[in-house]
C-alpha cells in the first residue's frame, strides 16, 4: 500500500471518529456548535496531543486542509441523518475499529520516527488512537467510556501499536509492517464486539 | 489604535473573562484556590491553547506579568464584592462580547503571522476566543456551555475570525481591520443577546 | 542531597501519586484501563503540562523509562491489593505531602532554569505539583478536589515555589535550597492535615 492508500484511510479513520464525536453530540442534546467541536475533537484530539508531546507543531491537523473538512462533513450528515446513521451503527463501529486500527499503528511510527523509545512510542500510539474519544466523553460532560465500559478497546490498540515498535526494534520496515498492525487491532476489537470480551476491574470490586 | 492600544484592550479582555471565570467559582460554592484557578484559566486558557498550537512557546500568558496579574486582581473583587459584580452582570455581560470580539480578531491575526492557513488561523481565532470558557466549565464539572445553550456565541467570533483572514488574503493589512472585525463579532453577539437569537440543534431532537 | 537523591525521591513521589490515581480508579469503579490511565495521568500529568508549556518536548514522561514503569507498578498494587493500600491509606498521604512539596519545589527550579520569571516559575512550580490531581479528577467526572475542598493543599505547594524563587532571585543556589522548600511545603501540608486548616470561601457564600 503507498502512501496516498495510507492517506485515503487515514481521512476515513478520521471521518468516522467524527460521526462517533457526532452521535455523542446528538445523545447529549446538544447544538450545532457542539456538533461541529466534538467531531473535530474526537477525530483530531488523539493526533494533537501525540504532535503536542513529540513537538510537532503546528499539529498536522492545523496543516492538512483535509483533517478538518472531513469531520465537518461528518457533522453535516449526522446534523441532517443522525436518525439513519443510527440505523447503520454496526457498519459505524466496524469503521470506527479501522480508525482504532490504523491511529495506533501509524502514531506508534511517528514517534519512533521522532526518535522516541520503543516504550513511549507505543505509549502515544494508543494516545493516538484513543485520546480523540477520551476528549469527547470529557466535553459530554461524562467519564471516559475506555476507562471503565470493560470493552477491548484500548488494549488492541495497545497490541497493534506493540507490534510496530517490535516490528521496528527487529529493523522490519515498509507499509506492510504498518497495514499488519492495523490489521490485527482492528481484529481483535471486532472479534471482542462479536464475543463480549471484557476488561478485567481491580479485584474485589463487584460487578 | 495604536499597539497600546490593543494591549489596554487585551488587559480589559482578559479581566473580564477572569471574572466571569470567578462568579462560576461562587456559583459551584468553590473555595479560594478555586476561585483564583477557573478565573486564570478562563482567561488565558484559550490563548494558551493556541500558543501551544502554534509552537509559540512559552505561551504569552507566562511571559507577561500583566495576563496573571488582571485575573488575580479580577478574583480578589469577586471574592470580596460578588454580590455587586453579579447587580452589574449584564455589564459584565456586554464587556464579555468585547472580550470575545477582541481574542477571535488577535488570536486568528497570530496564526496567520506564525504561517498558518486561513482556514486553521480561523480556527484558532475561534479557540483563542472560546477556548477559556469551555476550560473553565469543564473545571467546574459541567458540559461546556457554548456546545449546547444554543446561544450565538461561538458564531460571531467565527464571523470576527473570518473577516480577519478574508482581509488578508485580500492583502489588506492593519489595525483597522482587526479592530474593524473585532467590533463585527461584538456586534453580533449583543444583537443576538438582545433579540434571542438561537442556533439550531439536529434534525429532529426536540425542544 | 546528590541528583541521584533527587532521582529516587521524584520516582517516590511519582509512585505515590499514581497510587492515588489508582485508587480514584477504585473509587469509581473502572476497570484495569482505567486504573492504569489514572495512575499514570496523576503521576506524570502535571510534570507534562509544565514541560509543555516551556517548550522542553518530548516532556520528561516520555522521554525516561522509570517515569512511565513507576506508575504502573503502583497501578499493579492498587489493581491486586487496593483493600491493603487503603487501610494505610494516612502513610499514602504523608508520601503524598511529600510528592507535593518536592514536585512543587523542582517544578519552579526547571521553569526558573528555562528563563521564565520568578511569577510564572511559581505558577509552574505549583501546575506541577497539582495538575496531575486535577487531571485526575476531571477524567474521574468530578469537580478537582482542590479547587473546592478547602484542605490546604495547593496553598503549601504555592509557599514552596515562592521559597525557590526567592532564593533565585536572592542568588542562592544549590540542592540545600530546594530540599528545604520542599521539606517546608511538605511540612505546612502535614501540618494542615492535622489541625485541620481551612481555606476560605468568597465572602457571603454559607459552609
Amino acid at each position: 500500500m503507498g502512501p496516498s492508500g495510507f492517506e485515503a484511510l487515514d481521512l476515513a479513520g478520521i471521518f468516522v471518529f467524527a460521526v462517533s464525536g457526532g452521535l455523542a453530540a446528538v445523545n447529549k442534546r446538544l447544538d450545532v456548535v457542539g456538533m461541529v467541536v466534538l467531531a473535530e475533537i474526537t477525530a483530531l484530539g488523539g493526533g494533537i496531543l501525540r504532535d503536542l508531546v513529540i513537538g510537532d507543531v503546528p499539529p498536522t491537523a492545523f496543516t492538512s486542509l483535509g483533517y478538518v473538512l472531513a469531520p465537518l462533513v461528518a457533522a453535516v450528515l449526522v446534523f441532517f441523518w443522525h436518525p439513519q446513521v443510527t440505523r447503520v451503527l454496526p457498519a459505524v463501529q466496524l469503521f470506527d475499529a479501522a480508525g482504532l486500527g490504523l491511529f495506533c499503528a501509524t502514531g506508534t511510527l511517528k514517534a519512533l520516527d521522532h526518535g522516541l523509545s520503543p516504550l513511549h512510542s507505543v505509549l502515544l500510539g494508543v494516545v493516538t488512537a484513543v485520546g480523540g474519544g477520551i476528549l469527547r466523553d470529557m466535553l459530554s460532560g461524562q467519564i471516559p467510556t475506555v476507562l471503565y465500559d470493560r470493552q477491548l478497546y484500548a488494549l488492541p490498540a495497545l497490541l497493534g501499536a506493540s507490534v510496530v515498535a517490535a516490528a521496528r526494534a527487529l529493523e522490519l520496515h515498509g507499509a506492510g509492517v504498518t497495514a499488519g498492525a492495523a490489521v490485527l487491532a482492528f481484529s481483535i476489537r471486532v472479534l471482542a464486539m462479536r464475543h463480549g470480551w471484557r476488561t478485567p476491574r481491580p479485584r474485589g470490586v463487584p460487578d
